[in-house]
């Protein structure tokens, strides 16, 4: 009961939220950091439109130098259609991100398509890859800035097909960093009952000061894989005060404190949080850690 | 149950951080500030030497200033010795906070005396000043920059003769912002299991993120007064990366969302940051909201 898998997903969502393009090798030195540091799960990319991302251009070369590079690693990268599962799956990926809103609204401005076109997609993807592992990247679970607060009823309104077409995974994703503990709580118990065979994993952004506290909320109610990037790198440098995820660093110094068993090398991981820092200069940090590791 | 009463610590815990001088008519605008968000309790100065923390040299009018203009607002001083309870209780204060540390070491660098002579000290004071309200401040009560980690039973057999001598609230601080979820949860419920007529308190400092979480854990263990500073004010301007306690918008924003019945005007109390930061500019802040509330 005392484990819990960190997923770092700072190479998908953290460097897409820095507009200057990041040259590969940089992108590879911060993956290859995070490996040396213990992390075994990463969300490296993800397989979209360079014209819509132009951060991800390079998904193909850096998915592969890792899978080469890595074979006992666990690599999974995001994928927003059809067109994205057959890259990836192509370029030796077997995990994938599925991304869906679970409002429409953000789901039409996040993938360009409506929500029930996603879901014909997936079952697509499912049928053509049967292979391929997919996660539920379930966006603004908690809450949309376009429709406001989500219940754990709209939730389970939703994954309802998503379960039943197959999917033994979701991501419950705090896009906007709006949920709080007693939320996360109700909605993971929520779905925990009707769902109990269901692996439901969390991604909470810091924007208010809120994802250390969700997420350990979430793990407290049995969730066992969390996500969160190094350095807490994400949001976005032209949106003034904007926070990105939850810092890894904090995260493992909670819970390694707190006697959960990772498998990570925190003073290495503070390295590494050092030199992405170094390396990606213009950028978001939220975390703590990696500015004040002189105290630990 | 879901009640939880804000302890603005930032007048004091907060204001001694910044090097430069306060002018008192600035500290006294913040203090308004913080009063008409609904902040009730507020610990507003300390009585200390000058010649130790300049920034509290205007203790006695800041603190007359306070009384006089807000009859029904609760004002609490620090106060680290005898000679401080009587200037205290000489302006009219009637609520103290006596500071000591758990550790020894700590205890000697802050206080200048050893612990057993603040414990004489106290019993001077209790002697002296019946009708003063006294918690007792346990500076260091998790861990201790020169002493390492402290446990529930240092702090148990540390508190026993303050309670006998008749001690009835205890501040639980978190001094360097060392603690876990995990320990403030065991450390508050073997107080409780022993002494369960006290009144407990926590003051966490969010040197490593730990703020939210570790404060969030004491109150779901009971405790119904917390401690936190306007903006997350604290730390040191001059240690990089230093940062300063748990940010009250922070936990009010918390709070709310999660049902708790505050009594605080969110955007104004986040005005009031917005407010702090543009008259002590050169200050470290850790807050999330005062900085984003564009987002809420």
């Amino acid at each position: 009961m005392n484990q819990v898998e960190i997923i770092e997903v700072g190479p998908r969502d953290g460097f897409q939220s820095v507009k200057a393009y990041i040259p590969l090798d940089i992108k590879l030195s911060i993956i290859d950091e995070l490996i040396n540091s213990g992390i075994k799960h990463l969300q490296i990319t993800s397989f979209v439109s360079p014209k819509a991302i132009p951060q991800m251009q390079d998904a193909q070369e850096l998915a592969a130098y890792c899978l080469q590079k890595y074979p006992n690693a666990h690599f999974m990268a995001l994928v927003p259609n059809l067109r994205g599962a057959k890259t990836a799956w192509e370029t030796g990926i077997r995990q994938i991100s599925y991304v869906v809103s679970l409002s429409e609204r953000h789901h039409v401005a996040n993938i360009n398509r409506t929500r029930a076109e996603s879901f014909a997609d997936l079952l697509n993807i499912q049928m053509q890859y049967p292979e391929l592992e997919i996660c539920l990247d379930l966006a603004t679970a908690f809450g949309c800035p376009f429709e406001g607060r989500k219940h754990e009823q709209d939730v389970l309104g939703f994954i309802k097909p998503y379960v039943e077409s197959g999917i033994r995974t979701i991501n419950l994703c705090d896009t906007i960093g709006i949920a709080n503990p007693a939320q996360v709580r109700k909605t993971i118990r929520a779905i925990q009952q009707v769902y109990p065979g269901l692996e439901l994993q969390i991604h909470i952004h810091d924007t208010r000061n809120m994802g250390m506290v969700n997420t350990l909320a979430a793990i407290e109610c049995g969730v066992t894989k969390v996500q969160s990037t190094l350095g807490g790198l994400g949001g976005c440098p032209f949106a003034p005060g904007a926070s990105g995820n939850l810092a890894t660093e904090d995260l493992v110094f909670m819970l390694s404190e707190m006697g959960y068993e990772l498998g990570i090398d925190l003073p290495k991981l503070i390295e590494a949080a050092r030199y992405q820092t170094k390396v990606i200069p213009d950028a978001i940090y939220s975390g703590h850690l990696h500015k004040i590791s002189q105290h630990i």
